[in-house]
């Protein structure tokens, strides 16, 4: 997807360098900023700090990292260490244990000599499928939203998201994001409100970047402001991502996002949740109280980042630290409030039986493929 | 009620000055800092840009205002033309033209040579008995929290609120507020969750600072959380104000509410809305689509104020100025999601018989009294 016009990868590796480099996404929407990864450690602090963030990118950010940690120790040991290190990092998303998983299988099936030369192979390979993977969900959420505007043409198709499940959530194309950029190559006008999403703001700060780039008329708005917006008829279609749905179809992802699938089925305003099969975690039923909600730092409540007066990012406290804060990171949105999950094998409702279905289908092809 | 140890007021008049003073209460909970109103304009700015707001307290101010104006011209023609500039400075509150309504009525009785000083006379009786009605809400509402306690003998009732209810959004004692301070009165532990309230911040900016000044145990949360605390079984009941409440029991409030009472119902919580019955609007049935909901700058949401590295208050901007921004103010939470409203006069289910009754009673009650 485009950047000042250019076509850009959220994550990528220098020709004959062996170095991956990430967008400083902290620094968004003020700065765009490349960063170089050298080391395991390096990666860590990137996921951690959310330099990088975004269930996809996280995988692909952790399968480089553990690329990085072979150069210094090969052994199974190692890297079953730097596997640990890694997952530890973010423990929602599933992605990231999906990635590392499937880096350690395949690393260790080399002799150790061989190991690094194959994890570089391996991230980029995880790095090309997110990548047409994303552009799969496109075209399928596509059509979603090609039925949806049907009833209403010659109007923009309005679309309501939450947080950042764009391409910078991604390698490229992003999910939720995917289908609105398929939706302006094929000339369907939509129009976006952007959930601000605290407490981090990676809607104002991600998403409307993002959009911005690529044309794509949108509005930033509070996340209190999305009931009200649906009371005025202003929504046709909530659309996000998902940072870890269970084989029931429960729906983890960032917090607030359950609050936006209540008031759409109070309207009975379409919700669909746009995701890779990878972030399925067929190990789940039910979800909600059961997948591990990451509590991040109350810092992240209490101090905002922006310009200030003098053209600087500067940070503002906007309350002291002794005030007591907690920042749960996600939420679960139960499946009975889920229209459907857009995925790039299709879209499939959100229930136990069709999702063992696409569980069946999906590990018949993979057999196949290898 | 309490801050520094001292009983404040959120509005005053200096003894034998006639110049009222009010907390300027953007620069909380940075900086406590009175400001005089000297003038009409003055109060009308107070109120616009958010020095005072909270229903009961615009109310009051702007009956200062009223008389403030009479000073300089206390004809009839000067008398409408302020309380029509006064009115137009929030759009939503009802209690607004409730006071200055009272005000007029009352003025107009009196000679022109009479009319500043009774408008002194109206506005501190305003005052004393909005302090009154909030002390009798918070009487009420005790009861009702005392009631949902039971179940939970020795440990605190967790109660989440939205925006600032409290006693800065009234002249003292608060709304939503108020039944908690009475309920810290009575001995009965409460945990107080905070949500933020963008993009103003009241609850992060006034609530906590209130609550703290109080002693009461409370928790800052974004706006997300709310749902997610209450499918972790950590909300006991949800106690709100509202901006003006229809004559069917839907309830006007700060942006936001309307997903917290969708919450609540989802996991059968309470939702409790704590009003004067000043703030019910009776000339409106249904609210949705009815009321009017005040659309205030995009510079509310891009602009954020707090505490700088320098220990100075500074503005930085989360996004640049042309990113497109909506900021609706308010929004209904039907009267179906609502269990009861908490007046000076009892607890009312939100329906438009029960109301109707409430209507006749204060009728009868304020036909007895004049």
């Amino acid at each position: 997807v485009n950047v000042f016009g250019r076509p850009f990868r959220s994550i990528w590796v220098e020709p004959d360098a062996r170095v991956p480099r990430i967008i400083d996404q902290t620094l968004l929407p003020h700065s765009f900023e490349a960063r170089t990864l050298t080391s395991l450690e390096d990666a860590a602090e990137a996921i951690r700090s959310m330099r990088v963030r975004g269930a996809p990118l996280i995988g692909a950010t952790a399968a480089y990292g553990l690329a990085l940690g072979l150069a210094n120790d090969p052994s199974e040991a190692g890297l079953r260490d730097a596997a640990r290190h890694l997952i530890e990092t973010r423990p929602t998303a599933v992605n990231l244990r999906w990635a590392i998983d499937r880096m350690v299988d395949g690393v260790l099936a080399c002799a150790e000599g061989d190991r690094a030369d194959r994890a570089w192979v391996e991230a980029a390979q995880i790095c090309d499928e997110d990548v047409a993977t994303n552009e799969r969900i496109g075209e399928v959420g596509l059509e979603v939203l090609r039925e949806l505007a049907a009833s209403k043409p010659n109007e923009p198709l309005q679309i309501l998201t939450h947080c950042n499940a764009g391409w910078l959530a991604t390698v490229d194309w992003g999910t939720a994001l995917a289908p609105i950029y398929k939706a302006q190559a094929a000339g369907l006008p939509v129009h976006v409100w952007v959930d601000e999403t605290r407490p981090r703001n990676q809607g104002a700060s991600l998403t409307a970047f993002e959009l911005r780039e690529q044309g794509i008329p949108h509005t930033v708005i509070v996340d209190n402001a999305g009931g009200h917006l649906m009371q005025r008829g202003d929504v046709d279609v909530v659309l996000v991502g998902s940072d870890r749905t269970t084989a029931h179809g429960d729906v983890c992802n960032k917090i607030g996002t359950y609050l936006k699938a209540l008031a759409a089925r109070d309207h009975e305003i379409p919700f669909y949740v746009a995701l890779p099969v990878s972030t399925i975690d067929w190990t789940l039923g039910a979800g909600v109280g059961v997948v591990p909600i990451e509590e991040r730092a109350a810092s992240e409540v209490r101090v905002v980042r922006g310009r200030g007066p003098s053209g600087d990012l500067v940070e503002v406290e906007l309350f002291d630290a002794v005030t007591p804060v907690a920042n749960p990171a996600f939420d679960v949105t139960p499946s009975r409030l889920v229209t459907g999950l857009v995925t790039e094998c299709g879209v499939y409702p959100a229930e136990p039986l069709a999702l063992q279905g696409l569980k069946e289908r999906v590990e018949k092809t993979t057999g196949r493929d290898r």
